[in-house]
């Protein structure tokens, strides 16, 4: 949402020198707004140093942590170290472990060396958490308070606490001397009551919470089905280690998705946005999946060899081998992807495999039969001179064509739905990832399927 | 995250006819929780009437606003209209318009008559902006204050207010006669600034809005941005007509997801859940999709008919047919895939289509080399008695069949990660939903360039 007009204006106030234009820059706007800014024009480095320069390091941070990751890494080499620690400082916590993670391991030791001790430990206390796990997506900056205070008393501590960000909007009750999770008060509750209320009358026990070395995507599903600011994030010992807020998980569900839709289209797994990707990482995981996609087609050629005496006898099959492994694939990509996006979205299960297959094969054939038709009368089109035995040219019967044309067609939109459709389950059971099983995966399996159907049918009939 | 043990204690207390204990369970709990144990388990429509009848409309109305679309349409058809009709009056601003919409006009229309004026009002408001507005996404349940107050009046106006939810953090300032949006405050500034602040010295003014008639996907993206808890929603004179809040992005972002990840699938877009969405609807769709797909398929059975002369004449060439076309559609896919979600995410727009065109087209080639390569070794294994010409039985040059193979595939990859990766910017352009450019569709597109492709290098090389 950068507005264009702000960019000329900050080259003009860099070339002014002019420090309180800068200022007010970084300052008045929303910090998302100058990141953009300063991205997405051509400034240097320098220039961008120089601008952040006239605010204070916390604004600096605030506004750091919204450019883009290859940014941050060149910004980061464009200043010294001091400044980068004071900055760290200061950072979110949870975006500033991210960024230690992805600088090199010595550069991300010796800023830690300069960060001061507090802030230091807490990054360490980050640091331990396997990515992946919701440890490594939460925060350690959440308000908590006692459960012995009144609303007022409750106020004037968070007043005191002051806390950085909008985390203060959930107040966590602790044990004092075990920080075990007693409950939960929302600002919301404690401005609106009365000023003595206890805070133990007001706080809710039936808490959500999730296990801090839980897989991320819980976090996730929970924030999605319960509409919460932020979940808490327990230990073993129920004591409360962090919290994971709403706007990380926008970010999660947005690259959860990203990530199957770019397994269901055949990528892989490319997490940097498509402009800036590593050209050679995405080639590399690109050519893999083409490369084992053409390894496991290759199949295809083995199954026509078996169908050899169909296939050089009867002049018009090859002619439809293209449309027949074009049907199985569409009608299994669509079994698989329904399926997987369910499974994904907690809709179904892998107990649910009957109910699955059941409504398939229904789904299959009203599905088959509708294109059973529509080749049968396809087949009506096909020129005589292509409808012979390639030994003898005696005519092949027309009718049994339509039939071999309309039924194998069926059969091969029947069989791909269930494939399509059990695949994703039978891979969720065997602990792979489901997303795998869509589009080009299935649309392999199902394609040998198909030459296998459609000749079979062919040689019942034909020969 | 409903806990197994709700259902049967309620049962239990069903029996019992325990009012206290239901009142309880209903009001002890989260909403969410609630209405996911009387909906997991077989609850009659009576016993669920029955169990949230124990507690005030207020709170049926929040744990009704949880219950799957098709639980709330029977939940309705089981209970008195004007019990419906307080209900009604009780449920979030956004969610009860949503429920109107999906009702039969009639039975919404004698909802509505049942329904106090000040809701009638606000209903027929949010109901005039179009689906896929952000009208149709706000809710009009906001905070509100007028500029001229300190920060301690203001707070205790806001105790006055009372707003309903969670919508109590972001508080709009507005121009009281005209209701123009003036700026914003936080409620964690207003309670951290000494009370005789004025807020007009507190006020965010640089505020990122949206516009009542834009399309949904804006607020989404501004969302996913800005961290935003909230956005405000003006109208062409810059009066605040209602608030998007972060739950209902959360959801639109997933709702986007699926719709892109069921195009991509060739499944159109069914918007129901898998286990509850009609089958009629399902099977209508899947199958306008499977038959427009297998149409557009036929146009390889033409493609190979201009070929007929070398597939006649060399004897090899159909069993490869199989693999061509996979190739093909697996690489147009991947372009396709990559090209569309970074199309969705506003990472690329229609004006880069040349820097994507260079990219794609060295990325085909260096993906094509790889391939040509397995191509070529893969000939070497093909068995003498099908390198040969049909009508002579003369071997084909084993040395140019394997040139055939690795260039066909090779050109059929770069080809097809060309016309992936244009074909969606293509469809943008015509402002056509680009999503409709991958998989399948693309896959069709590339198939019969993968014959034509294949079948030309065989011609130069065999015949």
């Amino acid at each position: 949402m950068a507005n264009p007009l702000f960019a000329p204006e900050v080259k003009h106030l860099i070339r002014e020198n002019s420090s309180s234009g800068l200022k007010n820059f970084c300052e008045s706007l929303n910090p998302v707004t100058v990141a953009d800014t300063l991205c997405e024009e051509d400034f240097t480095v320098a220039e961008v140093w120089q601008v952040l320069g006239q605010t204070e390091v916390k604004t600096q941070a605030s506004i750091f942590e919204y450019f883009p990751k290859k940014w941050q890494d060149q910004l980061i080499a464009g200043t010294g170290r001091p400044h980068i620690a004071r900055l760290i400082e200061q950072m979110s916590h949870d975006d500033r472990v991210d960024l230690l993670r992805r600088l090199d391991a010595n550069v991300a030791e010796a800023l830690l060396r300069l960060v001061d001790e507090a802030n230091r430990k807490d990054i360490a206390e980050l640091f331990r958490y396997e990515e992946n796990t919701i440890g490594s997506l939460m925060t350690t900056d959440y308000a908590w308070l006692p459960v012995h205070l009144t609303a007022s008393e409750a106020l004037s501590r968070l007043r005191q606490q002051a806390p950085d960000s909008e985390t203060i909007y959930y107040i966590y009750i602790l044990d004092e001397t075990s920080r075990k999770l007693l409950g939960m008060v929302s600002l919301r509750d404690l401005i609106l009551t009365s000023p003595q209320t206890p805070i133990n009358k007001l706080m809710k026990v039936d808490l959500v919470s999730v296990h801090v070395d839980d897989p991320k995507e819980i976090a996730a599903d929970i924030l999605r089905k319960f509409d919460f600011l932020a979940i808490p994030v327990i230990d073993r010992d129920n004591r409360l280690v962090g919290i994971v807020t709403h706007d990380d998980i926008i970010d999660l569900i947005e690259a959860e998705a990203t990530k199957a839709i770019h397994e269901q289209g055949g990528v892989g797994d490319i997490l940097d946005s498509y402009m800036v990707a590593s050209f050679f990482q995405v080639w590399r995981k690109r050519t893999f999946w083409l490369s084992c996609l053409f390894l496991a087609e290759m199949l295809t050629y083995n199954a026509l060899t078996i169908f050899e005496d169909a296939l050089e006898k009867i002049v018009v099959l090859k002619y439809f081998i293209a449309l027949c492994i074009a049907t199985g694939g569409n009608s299994g990509t669509q079994a698989a992807t329904l399926v997987t996006r369910a499974l994904a979205l907690g809709e179904i299960g892998t107990k649910d495999w009957l109910r699955v297959l059941r409504k398939e094969m229904v789904m299959g054939i009203a599905m088959g039969t509708v294109l059973c038709g529509i080749g049968l009368i396809r087949a009506t089109f096909v020129s005589r001179e292509r409808l012979v035995y390639s030994d003898t040219y005696i005519a092949v019967n027309q009718w049994l064509f339509m039939l071999t044309l309309g039924i194998g067609v069926g059969l091969i939109c029947l069989c791909g739905t269930i494939i399509g459709s059990m695949l994703p389950l039978v891979f969720k059971r065997m602990k792979i990832d489901p997303a795998l099983a869509s589009s080009p995966f299935v649309s392999t399996f199902v394609d040998v399927t198909g030459i296998v159907l459609f000749f079979s049918v062919a040689k019942l009939f034909l020969l």
